[in-house]
């Protein structure tokens, strides 16, 4: 049995709108560039990636605390952030076709599309604008959040003066934001809306290097979680003059995509400029007192900022396999960490026609649904029940066979190894549990 | 010990505001109408309601099939389900201050601001409009979603082919949503941007009476598990006349809330009117075809919808209680359902200053912490922390103190009826556990 990848993106995009995992939004409608759809396994591996990271940095810490900001905000917010000022990318539009690019993604002078000259480059502003409330004029113009972090620096007093947390401490948050890209592209990669997972981590200046570091190594963790190959992981430190002026130290996590090592995820430690930033333009007071010091003063920032798209595309790519089997056979299989598969297990009745085993597998089915989710299958053959398995990722696979209405075991086959194993099936969900706690 | 209820909507604005439940949101920029930050105890509740729909509606079924569909939608999916044309408030505005106002919200033909006299009505539509792509004119002009159910109804041909569900089956959402309400207020429930989970159930026609019924039973039961008074809730049918064309059965479920009797979720039986309309103006065949009669038709649906943001402010103000104790002490206690609790469990060192009790709460602390979302507090009198744990609705605390040293047992407290019981520490997980579990 040797193993051979040779994983394109359009298998993967193809396999994954196959099983419903992801669809391209708006299909019937032709589409909306730049949005995709999770279907029913997509979503299950979305939540179980999102209520992990949530577990992890939130739930196990004693440092951390949850937010859920609106993606509405107050205008005022980006300009504070300098989002309106400056939250663009360089744009070129042909003279003769129209079409518009991004000029750093455009080689040449040349239009990609028609060959036609391309004019000078402008800015363009990624941020959707919108109107609020009954009156439409640019007085109600908003934005939808480009980033979570703003909602985190504008909640930050009131984080302080209802929890009264201790330096240092994060606030987490989780959900949608918006880029209107001018070139959205590469599947989940470049896409118009999406879900971030980040924080910012509030601290003493003069951690910030110890904490950078611990950081770097709770990401290490989490990479490591997501089942991602060391190997296809590239630490790419920003160096002076191309950081944010006022990061200290940035570093782009960056992954083997099929498309190139492009960013995972981020690591930015930005000194007190948010707060700062938006103490001068709110006139409010975001200042931090330290009870043991007696000292007053603004706390600085360390950014981990994970994309939750991002995650869940790698982690896709890194499980996807094409094994030779014997004979001309090839199977594919997800080997997605069991904690993060849509489906736990799977329950077959041997035969679909013998009502003894379809009802005793249904029993069985029964018992695992409160504690996994399980998924049922009683169509066609057994291996190719277990193909369709192994082509959604699922770890187990139960058969209901005529032994077990006699000594009440089970086949249980695993994804990875294929091996099978008989099990009493009392003993069913903790064989599973013990095997799917992180 | 006598109860006494006498909640206002302030009390509990002021309270959420104050333990870190719920924001106003933007608000050091002076605000946002219709627009709430939930603070670090709010997402945990919003999170716990949320996932526990998902689990009861989604991993607990059979016949349930999960989405996340975008919120960036081709324009063509509202022109289709009539929301361009339709999705209307009547606005009314003041000639002398130019304010505007919901015609069907004001009283009278005056201005409840000024006095002033008001124009005539006209439609004013809800939809946020923003635009796509690199082009800023109305042919790249798409809208915010106001509701998740056209998703299920876009994608129902892609949940078919890759997930092949017979009927009845339903396809399961819960997002974020948007709607430009002319005058939002009383706190969370009429806002601009709301999270909604709904389900779209596709059915044969001839079942619709019965699958009506089956769903108006899991909808009391999901209000039971929210811990809300079947008395305070109203089943507001909908007659004839005054439902949407081709809805023949429609019922709000409504709340006794402090601004009155107001709809929290509802339940429409909308015929094949969604599918046969994206049929017409997509031209996609969205039709499903019955293996066993071999018929193919288009499915009729049923429509249970639940606003989440408005099952958590019906929650926490059927939660809050404030207790007459003896002297002429008031606690205020939120008596939340365990399960949804934002911290299950709390855990106190006796008194902070002595190492020894605090070295065993940390134990403690940290043993519990990776299975119950758990808080730490040392600070002042043991009765002050009760009843700081009470006003977040905490339903544990733990007490170590100096017999746990010597017997290695714990006092635990329970948060309803303020009795205290000893426990010992290796027992508590389970002792927990199995007060948590629906």
């Amino acid at each position: 049995m040797s193993d051979e990848k040779q994983l394109s993106l359009d298998k993967l995009v193809s396999l994954t709108k196959r099983r419903g995992f992801i669809y391209p939004g708006s299909e019937i409608y032709g589409g909306l560039a730049g949005t995709w759809d999770y279907g029913p396994l997509g979503v299950e591996l979305k939540r179980n990636i999102e209520n992990a990271w949530w577990k992890r940095f939130v739930h196990d810490r004693s440092d951390m605390f949850g937010l859920d900001s609106a993606i509405l905000m107050n205008a005022k917010v980006w300009e504070a952030s300098g989002h309106v000022k400056g939250f663009t990318d360089p744009m070129v539009e042909c003279f003769k076709c129209k079409r518009r690019f991004r000029a750093d993604h455009v080689e040449g002078k040349t239009c990609p599309e028609c060959g036609g000259e391309l004019g000078e480059a402008r800015s363009f502003n990624l941020m959707f604008r919108t109107f609020i409330g009954p009156v439409d004029d640019s007085s109600a113009q908003i934005y939808l959040r480009p980033e979570n972090a703003q909602g985190m620096f504008v909640d930050f007093k009131q984080v302080l003066d209802s929890l009264h947390p201790k330096l240092p401490f994060g606030i987490a948050q989780a959900g949608r934001a918006f880029r209107n890209e001018i070139a959205p592209g590469e599947f989940l990669f470049r896409v118009r809306e999406f879900d971030l997972m980040e924080f910012e981590y509030f601290i003493h200046e003069k951690d910030w290097e110890k904490l950078f570091e611990m950081w770097l190594k709770e990401i290490w963790a989490w990479l490591d979680f997501l089942g991602l190959d060391r190997k296809k992981i590239y630490l790419h430190e920003i160096p002076d003059g191309e950081r944010a002026h006022y990061s200290k130290r940035t570093i782009d996590i960056e992954y083997q995509f099929p498309f190139g090592m492009k960013e995972l995820c981020a690591i930015a430690y930005r000194t007190d400029y948010d707060l700062k930033s938006n103490i001068e333009k709110s006139g409010k007071d975001l200042t931090y007192f330290d009870e043991e010091t007696k000292e007053r003063f603004i706390p600085h920032v360390l950014e981990p900022t994970f994309g939750l798209d991002r995650a869940l595309l790698a982690t896709l790519v890194e499980a996807y396999q094409e094994e030779k089997l014997e004979g001309d056979e090839t199977r594919v299989v997800l080997k997605l960490p069991k904690t993060l598969a849509p489906y736990k297990v799977a329950v077959f009745p041997l035969l679909a026609n013998k009502p003894e085993l379809t009802k005793q597998a249904e029993e069985i089915y029964k018992t695992l649904k409160p504690h996994f989710h399980t998924a049922w299958d009683d169509r066609g053959y057994i291996v190719k029940r277990y193909r369709s398995q192994d082509e959604i990722g699922t770890p187990w696979c139960i058969t209901v066979d005529f032994d077990t209405l006699k000594d009440d075991t089970v086949t249980v086959r695993d994804r990875d190894t294929m091996k099978q194993e008989r099990v009493k099936t009392g003993g069913l969900i903790q064989y599973f549990q013990k095997n799917i706690l992180p």
